[in-house]
């Protein structure tokens, strides 16, 4: 869970899964191998609330790297079969990130940078 | 999880937590009360798996509501407890959210809208 330095998108999805969840862990860990391949993709997040629900968030760099994964064959078909099975309701957000920074404990110390209104990046100094 | 209208932000907040929690449950409560009284806050999703990451996403409705609930004083004494006792590390990312649909199996159907360049709002008709 990097703070990547804008821009950046990140593609917030939000589910409520189904109790029918035959050949969901495959598929999402086979979707996991194929993002990694998208030109562009930068890392991904998830957390998931036992029976409760479950946020996925995707780093890209640009809106390319999105359309592409979004169009890739083999995501589009597991699309399908998640609308079709998997998924109770979900929500998809596609956002573009404007700063970001983070804080790790053994370091003591806060990172990050944000995007100016021309686009220059700003290192550090933010503090949440 | 609702697909709001764009424009709005997501804001994701990502996290470890450390092993000492004492107080984490309440202040979290707390924080919960405190953002829905912010002018242009629009709602939360959130995700925890046992042991592992968090992902909290806020969504509102411009960067003045977020400045508000960041600057807040109850939300400020909240963070420095949080660095100092309550995460391992977290990464927040501050986003713009240009699309978003949602699916609900209930209703059979997606919907959403997007944000065309000039800032209309183009509601229906995006399939993830």
């Amino acid at each position: 869970m990097p703070a990547y330095e804008p821009p950046y998108y990140a593609v917030v999805f939000t589910s409520v899964r189904t109790a029918d969840q035959a050949g969901y862990g495959e598929t999402a860990e086979r979707m996991e191998e194929l993002v990694k391949e998208v030109p562009g993709f930068l890392g991904m997040d998830h957390a998931q609330t036992p029976g409760g629900p479950s946020i996925t968030v995707g780093y890209f760099r640009d809106v390319e790297a999105i359309e592409e994964w979004r169009a890739h064959v083999e995501h589009r078909a597991a699309q399908r079969r998640g609308r079709a099975e998997w998924y109770e309701r979900y929500t998809l957000h596609v956002a573009k990130v404007e700063r970001s920074h983070g804080f790790e404990r053994s370091r003591g110390t806060e990172r990050g940078g944000e995007v100016e209104p021309g686009g220059k990046v700003e290192p550090g100094g933010e503090v949440e």
